[in-house]
């Protein structure tokens, strides 16, 4: 099948299955159903079926997924049965806690440069890595190969940083700045917006208890 | 409608309508269609219709949505027609990255105050508050009147802090640290994951230019 012709909600559902499958293996589980994933998920079952059934058949009526083979086919379909390296700009506090946030390597994502236009902070050592001069973007992503940049700069330098990856041929990037870009169609986005998470939960809060 | 019996995906769709609302508004338009609103977040106008539908009437057959008045409604709907104060946890890196980020703000949420265990932290300026000792918790949540935390502490210490949080009556936690929590049902938890951000754009991305 075309991997364009399957609905990005799709796509952007299946780390969440993943996600799930990952947690019910360490608790033990090795067999699990659409509606064990979807009832932690808080979707359907029938959706969590026709999600998976863009990529095959993966379980059998009355017995369910196998978590191990899942999740492997499900790495497989998003590429992260490899290691992907990355580049982080910005070499600030919002930086320097991504460097150090373990989840990226867990996940199968490797920070291989950091990169920043303060001429205070080029050179200096963070964490495993020397910040780099953002001037040498080009050479350092060429060096590297690599196609995946983490954007942790102030809103302000958000824009020009974007612009800035997307030349030198960035070809996904995860944000943390609190501003929406907008980059040709052949880029991929995704946006760090916590505020988003905040604003669900208080539907369910009663204000007058505040 | 009593507000359990809404499905939780549902709600947590509703900030995303609210943000697209408000880049629709900014680029000048003043209606819109549940169409316009799919097509920027990939979900089917019929979905955006029926999730709206939830909640009342908002916009006629052939006119579309006024983006004023929807994002008033939907505003009031998540409870965020209000300023919510918060505690953050975590006097590190990513606390101070939390703290500085403008976006909480202009999203109605106010941080008033960041709490660490560590006593080289405790009694220390950060930006404009004063870290006070995570002992004090029961005690800042009174006088404030919080009952949302934000957790920016290593896994490691992520599910005591969380614990804590609960046994001092916090009702909704966003958490940043990478584990998951396991909290009773009258809690709710949103994790920030930038990984599962990542593994839905390597989808798209051709490992053999990495």
């Amino acid at each position: 099948m075309n991997p364009l012709a399957i609905p990005e909600i799709v796509i952007k559902r299946l780390p969440l299955y993943l996600r799930t499958l990952r947690l019910l293996g360490d608790e033990g589980q090795a067999v699990t159903s659409s509606q064990d994933i979807g009832d932690r998920l808080g979707i359907s079952a029938t959706q969590v079926r026709k999600d998976l059934s863009y990529f095959g058949e993966f379980g059998k009526q009355g017995t369910g997924y196998d978590i191990q083979y899942l999740q492997q086919q499900l790495r497989e379909i998003l590429k992260i049965d490899r290691r992907w390296k990355l580049v982080l700009i910005g070499a600030g506090d919002l930086g320097r806690a991504v460097l150090r946030y373990t989840g990226f390597e867990e996940g199968g994502f490797s920070i291989v440069a950091v990169l920043d236009k303060d001429e205070r902070k080029i050179g200096k050592q963070m964490g495993r890595l020397k910040v780099a001069d953002i001037a040498r973007l080009p050479e350092v992503l060429r060096e590297h190969g690599v196609q995946i940049a983490i954007i942790a700069v102030p809103a302000s330098n958000a824009k020009e940083v974007a612009d800035a990856l997307v030349k030198a041929g960035v070809k996904a990037i995860l944000s943390y700045a609190p501003v929406s870009l907008s980059l040709p169609s052949h880029v991929h986005v995704q946006h760090i917006d916590p505020v988003l998470g905040l604003q669900s939960m208080t539907y369910y809060l009663d204000p007058g208890q505040g």
